[in-house]
């Protein structure tokens, strides 16, 4: 505490990713360096990289860490006068004398005291208590430092049988990744289809896509630990009805938000797990803010909080937060849960509700499934995508779309997004004006005609 | 005349191709035949078929004629009850008989009364009053026939030089057609740059992207006349500088709705050219309708009736009609002016109103030009596109947008078309929710970050 009464107002950041750091570039937009000093702490040793690049960076579509990495310390340092300190854990909040406890990589804890502050600790990996879940050869995939270590152990240790647990975004995409590094892969799964995010019929193509790539996929088998072998390292993974031996697990079973460092502090939580936030990504206490994988939004569609991990928006809301900061004016608009995912070639879209999310937000409501081809079907590479949308049976209101085929199919979900954004019907959604041209679509584009079954069927 | 004063109501519709023939088998499934007569007759041998197929018939991409036919006159017989002629023309309309004067393939004209008329004359291409424009081995492109008899020539004739009239769409697409069959292209414009629907900063790129595909582009040449060898057969492009040696000549220079017929009738041609319709697809006279390249639409964004011959247009419009037809009701909701296309790879589309529309429609605006990957960076096949957008400078409205990119660039533009159609500001834009993972977008949407950075500038 040996900090000047009439030093510059300082924000301190806690996380240097995504939403931190687009934080603290915009803060430091809107207040140069004579009017702000920025301090960003971050536990590992990168700062603003795609998470999502990781099963690329195992995969070897992307060569080097390096690439993932958008902007480095340095670059912060240098450009944005921002100092970052690397290996540094934040330990605690003290709301009342406005300081945080971090400890550096030399082990010390040092008191830093802020003005504002920018909570941005991301999410943190389900992982469930069973014997073997830290043995040597199981692996997170959350942090580029994960990834990279990831990489490294299927680089030097040549692993010829992988374990995916779970069938989410993460796991199908890991999964994808070691098959193309030649391994044999499973895929274990507790739910009745992978991609819990979709309903269970869209679910079901996925399934048979992922299987007809090699992957052998095992659905509702919940894992009940991991087997070792002499020495600690992971020999197998056991789930309620077999064993699947394994030179490698990739735990893909989704994340929680990582609020607990705010909880601690008194720092409002909501139902969600995520920190709460407002709009303008301001918290329960005075001058602090938080953003990104940490915080609940607000769902457009179910007006419900809800806690989705995903760069975009930890980018978007980082930047809101950075803007406020810096005596601007930004508020976040809220989620939609649009997700979209290439796993072997197979694309999968989805955003707003799907069934299981619009029953639990009481929501009365048809669905419409059709398959077509993603161009003109005499056109050569068209293929098939099933196109799959909700709509709420009175006023016809789009709540939720889905989407699986082969190329060219799941970018389409942005159009239902943005209808979904606008609150239109379905009837309005048919009606719409996009593009046609044989190598693009049929002339009635695929999002256009379920729109207009289900118009006509409601 | 020998129709009995009893007999069902009957439908006669001029033109089998999407807008007839849609209205035909929609009124269909509205009436069944011992509700409704339908008649309809077409000039050429052909029903529903793409149009914007028939570049790629000439090229190769797709073998036969046959797979550019969604439904020929034996399926619309023998599974919706209608009685399509073909090869039989319409010369005249006459309101107060209720009666059309059809010349068949025999050579005879017969009256055919009608109880409620339906005008899907389509368009006819513009073919300035030049010398030699008639002689063999010059075609225009707008019929199936047309590019059947392309077609043709080419397998047969093996022309090694190509001359293309017109720098549009489907010019393009033709000189890419002939690329594709070894020819040397020349492709000759009046205009600044090609794809006049562009502004001419997105056209140039264009430009420049098709000259590096091997088409030699001459732009600022407007034809003076066709040069014909001994025999009459085509020899040369004459242009106001020079002339080009053509084997084969291809006149892509726009088309114009096909009013004559109704004009002549009585019926209401608009200002465009077009027939005058309402949202119903309802023409100044009872009972008779039309609808597809002939008629103007509203242009949602300009407020103005525009003419825009598109298959997409006509379908839905032969389909509102078809359902009014039948006793139901539906309205068209109006046209954006979307467009797509795909040139040797190259994506270009368009939405809205670009520069000069907007200027010609009284809007002030501001405009926003942005170079972006489509994929995210590190990932393999990210390559460049450029997005334009044009916003009201008061309300910050989104007015138009343009994009010109190579691979998963050009169906961005379903989004801004969405947006439009709702009469998006640029900041609501900016804040969607659109899907992201690495092979699809970087984390920041190109279509988010030119609105976000219109936004700002604004």
């Amino acid at each position: 505490m040996e900090r000047r009464m009439n030093a510059r107002p300082r924000l301190v950041v806690i996380g240097g990713d995504a939403a931190g750091m687009s934080a603290a570039s915009q803060a430091r937009r809107q207040r140069g360096t004579e009017d702000l000093e920025i301090l960003a702490l971050e536990r590992g040793p990168h700062t603003s990289y795609s998470a999502c690049g990781i099963p690329y960076l195992v995969g070897r579509t992307v060569s080097s860490s390096d690439d993932l990495v958008s902007r480095d310390p340095a670059t912060f340092r240098d450009e944005f006068g921002i100092d970052v300190r690397t290996g540094t854990d934040v330990e605690a909040i003290d709301l009342a004398r406005r300081t945080v406890t971090a400890r550096g990589s030399d082990g010390e804890a040092r008191e830093e005291p802020f003005d504002q502050l920018m909570i941005a600790t991301g999410a943190v990996p389900v992982r469930p208590d069973l014997p073997g879940m830290d043995a040597p050869g199981v692996f997170g995939v959350q942090t580029l430092s994960d990834g990279i270590a990831v990489r490294e152990f299927v680089d030097n240790e040549k692993p010829e049988t992988a374990v995916v647990v779970g069938g989410g975004y993460i796991g199908l995409e890991m999964a994808e990744a070691f098959v193309q590094r030649g391994m044999r892969v499973h895929l274990v799964e507790a739910a009745d289809e992978p991609m819990g995010t979709l309903d269970r019929d869209m679910g079901r193509i996925v399934r048979d896509a992922v299987a007809g790539m090699g992957v052998e996929v095992h659905m509702r088998e919940p894992v009940t630990g991991i087997e070792t072998a002499p020495g600690g390292r992971v020999r197998a993974v056991a789930t309620e009805s077999t064993r699947y031996a394994a030179d490698i697990v990739v735990l893909g079973m989704g994340v929680r938000p990582n609020s607990d460092l705010a909880r601690a502090a008194g720092i409002e939580v909501g139902p969600t797990g995520g920190i709460a936030v407002d709009a303008r990504m301001r918290t329960s206490a005075e001058g602090v803010w938080a953003a990104g994988d940490c915080v609940q939004s607000l769902h457009r569609v179910s007006t419900a909080p809800v806690a989705i991990a995903l760069g975009t928006h930890a980018n978007k809301q980082g930047r809101v937060a950075g803007t406020n900061i810096g005596g601007g004016y930004a508020r976040f608009g809220g989620v939609l849960g649009t997700a979209i995912s290439k796993v072997c070639g197979l694309e999968v879209a989805r955003t707003g509700l799907n069934e299981t999310e619009a029953e639990r937000a009481g929501f009365e409501f048809e669905t419409e499934v059709l398959k077509s081809t993603t161009r003109a079907g005499y056109y050569p590479g068209a293929t098939e995508m099933t196109t799959k949308i909700l709509a709420e049976r009175r006023s016809r209101r789009l709540l939720g779309a889905q989407i699986v085929g082969w190329e060219n199919a799941a970018k389409r979900i942005d159009v239902l997004a943005t209808a979904l954004w606008n609150s239109m019907s379905v009837e309005d959604i048919a009606a719409m004006d996009l593009g046609y041209a044989p190598p693009f679509s049929p002339v009635w584009d695929p999002v256009l005609i379920t729109a207009r079954k289900l118009a006509e069927r409601m």
